[in-house]
C-alpha cells in the first residue's frame, strides 16, 4: 500500500490504517475464502467453490482496493494535476531500484505461489512454470502496449506488466495450464497499462506506482479468469473454455466483487476515521520538503545534489 | 566488521585484521561452543551446557567486540566530534540501500537460523517463526524508542532494530517459544537504541553503523536471555522464567563474558599489531577525499554531483 | 549480453538479436551437449563424453562469444578510444549496485550449479562448496592481479573475479574436488583481468562490463580445465592431473572450440542481419543523450544532478 499514498500521508495516520487493515479488513475477507474464523466451518466463498489459490483476491485485490480508497481520500500530490485537469508526470527517482524491486518480487513469488500448496504433492513444478510464464508474458504485453500507445517502450510501465502477470496468475496457478498462464499474463499485461492511464488521466486519481491497477484490477481479473481457463488435469476444476460451463465463472465473479466491495468500503471507512482522529494529509510545506526529512528526520541521499521543488 | 571502521582504515591493515579474525580469533572461541578443535572432545563451554544455537555469541558478539576494539584503536572519523566533545551526525548517503541490506539480511537469517538445525527434525517451522517475530518486534521497539527519544521515527535506527532482534534471537531460536522471541525482540530493540546513543555520545567511540550495539551488545544480551526464556517443549532446556532456576542463566552469562572478553582482547591485540606493522589509520587527506578514490582508485558514483567536504 | 552493447545499440535490433539467440543459437549448441533435439539420441558432444555440468560452455561461452560478435559489430562507444588508439576509462556510475548484482549472482549460482544435479543424490553439498570456493578464490586472485598491475585493488575488476571463478567452476563443479575448485578459481581470477585489459587495450574492442572475458574466456577455460582437474571420487571422470590421461582434456577442448565457434559465427551473422534489417547503432546524438531518455523515454535518476557529456 505504501507506494500509493506514502509521499503525502501523515505517518501516524499511515500506521493507524496499516494496523486496521492487518487486524480487521484482511483477516475477515480472508476467512471467507481460506479459513473460517470459526473452527470446523468453511468460509462462505470457500463453501461455494470459489478458487483463489495464493491470493489474487485475498491478498492483491484487497490491497489494491484499499489503495484506491486511500488515493481518493488523501487526494493527488501537489503539482500532479494542472489547473485544467491535465495529468503531469512526476517521474520516479531511481529506475534501477524499481527494476531490482520487481526482480525481488518475481523471485519471491515462486515461494508465494509454490509454497501455497502447503504439501509437497508434486504440483510445485507446474505452479512455478505457470508463475514464470505469466510474469514473462505480462512484461512483453505491457511493453508492447505502452510502445504502441506512446511510441516508447517505457521500462517502469513494462515492469508493472511483470507484476500484473504475477498478480493475475496467483489465483489460478494451481488450476490453469501453461497455455492458460500465458493468456492470463497477456491479458493482465495489456489491461494494467490501460488501467494506469485511465485512473491517472480520466478518473484523475493519483496512484504514483500504479498499485490500484496492478494489485486491484489485475487481482480481480486474474480471479475471474480462473473461471475461464481452469483446465482439466491441473486442479480439480474446469472453466468455461474447457467446457466447464459458466458456474465457476459466476462464483469467481461473485467472490471477486464481494471481497473487492468489502475492501474498498471498509478502506474508505478506515481512511475517514484516520482523517478525523489524526489527519490524513500533511501540510503543503511538509509535502514539498519531503516526508523523509520532515516526518522521519532523514536525508535519504545525503551528499547528493538533488533538484529541489521548494 | 566493515561498516565500523572502513571509512578511515588502511586497506592493507584491514585485510590483515580480517585474516587474523578468520584464521584465529573466531575459530578458537567457536571451538569452545560448537566443536572442539580436537576430535572427540567437546568444547569447554559446550561441556558446561552453554547454548548458542546459531551464533549470537559465536558469530555476532565476537564480531561486535572486535568492532569495538577496532573503533577504539582507529579513533573517530575527522569531524565526528566537535572540539567540545559533542557528537556530530555524519548521515548515511543512501537510505534505500540500507533498507535493502536489512531486508536481504532478514531473508538470509531464515537460512542461518533454520539451517543450523543441521537435520530436518521438524523444528524448522517454529525456528522460522521465532526468527521473524524477533525481527518484527525489534523493529517496532526501536522505532518507538527513537520516536520517543528524538521526536522522529528515524528509519536507519529502526532498521537497526530489525537486526538487533535477529541477532538477539539467534542464540535461542531453538529453545524459546514465540512469546519468548517477542520478548527478546522487544528488549533488544530498545537496548540497541540506548546502546547506540551511549556509545556515540557518552563513550565517544565512533561506530558509524552501530555494529558494536547491534552485534556485540544484542549478541551478548540474546545469549544471556536464553537462560531466562528457554521454554519447555521447544529445545531441551528450561530457563529461569519457566522454573528452571538460575543454573542455565549463569552458564549463559559465563559463556557470553568469556567469549566476549576473548574477542575484545585478541581484537585489541590484532589491531595494535596491524598498527605497528602497517599503520591503521589513513592520512587526513586520504580520509577527506574518500578511501574509494584514494585506496581503490574508484569513483563510486561517477557522474553524480556530490557535495564535497574537501 | 546486455551490458556489452546496450549503451549504443538500437532497441529494436537488440530485441531481434535476443530473439535469435534464444530461439536458435543457444538451443542448437545446447542440444549438442545436454539433450538432442531428436528424442532418444544423444547430442554429438554428449556422445563423445564431453562434460559441461551446469553450462560453462553451453550457457556462458555461448553468451560471451555472441557478446564478442556484438561488440565488434556495434563498435566502441563514442569517446572510448582516443584518436591515437589509447583506451579511455568510462567508469560505471553506481559501484554499490555492481556489488549487489555480483552478490545476487553468487547467491543464485548455488541454485544454478546445485540444481543441475536434477536428482537429490547427495552431491549437492560438495557442488555448493566447489561453487563458493571458486567464487572466493576468483575474487582474491583478481584483486591481487589488478593490485599488482595498477597499484590499486579495484573493486569492479575484483568483483568480476567472483564471476570469473563462478563461470569457470560451472562446467566441473560435479567432477572436481574442492582443491580443484580453488585452482580453477585462481586461474580464472587471474586470466579474467589479463583478458579484460587485452581486449580493451590491445584488441580495442569495447566491452564495457568485461562480459567477453568473464563469460566467454572463463567459460572456455573452465570447460577445458575439467579435463585437467576432474578428480576420482567426485563425478565419474578422471582428468590429466589424476592420471586420467589426455583423452578427456582433448574432448573438452574440442567441445569448447566447437560450441565457441558456433556461437561466435552465428552471432556475427545475426548481428549483420540486424544491421541490414534494422540498423544496429544509434546515432551519435542519441548515444550522447543516453538511450534511456531517447529510446525508452525515461530519466533513470530523475531529480539527481548528473554531469552531462552533451
Amino acid at each position: 500500500m505504501s507506494g500509493c499514498i506514502a509521499e503525502r500521508t501523515d505517518f501516524k495516520a499511515y500506521i493507524f490504517v496499516s494496523m486496521m487493515v492487518s487486524a480487521f479488513i484482511y483477516p475477515i475477507s480472508g476467512s471467507w475464502v481460506w479459513n473460517s474464523l470459526f473452527a470446523d466451518t468453511k468460509g462462505w466463498l470457500e463453501g461455494l467453490g470459489f478458487i483463489d489459490f495464493a491470493g489474487s483476491t485475498v491478498v492483491h485485490s484487497v490491497g489494491g482496493l484499499i489503495d484506491l480508497a486511500g488515493a481518493i481520500c488523501v487526494g493527488p500530490r501537489l503539482g500532479k494535476y494542472a489547473p485544467d485537469g491535465k495529468s503531469l508526470a512526476i517521474p520516479g527517482h531511481n529506475i534501477p531500484l524499481v527494476a531490482l524491486g520487481v526482480f525481488i518480487l518475481w523471485f519471491a513469488w515462486f515461494g508465494f505461489n509454490c509454497g501455497s500448496t502447503t504439501t509437497p504433492d508434486g504440483t510445485v513444478g507446474y505452479i512455478a512454470v505457470n508463475t514464470c510464464l505469466a510474469a514473462c508474458t505480462g512484461f512483453i504485453a505491457s511493453l508492447l502496449t505502452v510502445w504502441v500507445m506512446t511510441g516508447k517502450p517505457d521500462p517502469s510501465i513494462s515492469m508493472n506488466g511483470v507484476l500484473a502477470g504475477l498478480v493475475g496468475v496467483t489465483a489460478g496457478c494451481y488450476e490453469v495450464s501453461p497455455a492458460g498462464s500465458i493468456a492470463i499474463g497477456v491479458i493482465c499485461g495489456v489491461v494494467v497499462v490501460l488501467s494506469i492511464v485511465f485512473i491517472d488521466q480520466k478518473l484523475r486519481i493519483d496512484d504514483p506506482v500504479g498499485a490500484v491497477s496492478v494489485h486491484g484490477v489485475c487481482g480481480f481479473l486474474g480471479t475471474v479468469l480462473v473461471g475461464v481457463f481452469a483446465a482439466p488435469g491441473y486442479g480439480s476444476n474446469v472453466g468455461l473454455l474447457y467446457g466447464g460451463g459458466c458456474g465457476l465463472l459466476l462464483i469467481q465473479l461473485l467472490g471477486a466483487v464481494s471481497v473487492g466491495a468489502w475492501a474498498f468500503l471498509t478502506g474508505m471507512l478506515v481512511f475517514k476515521i484516520a482523517d478525523k482522529l489524526i489527519g490524513l494529509r500533511v501540510s503543503p510545506e511538509v509535502e514539498l520538503k519531503g516526508l523523509d526529512i520532515t516526518e522521519h528526520g532523514t536525508d535519504v541521499y545525503s551528499g547528493f545534489q538533488i533538484f529541489s521543488n521548494e
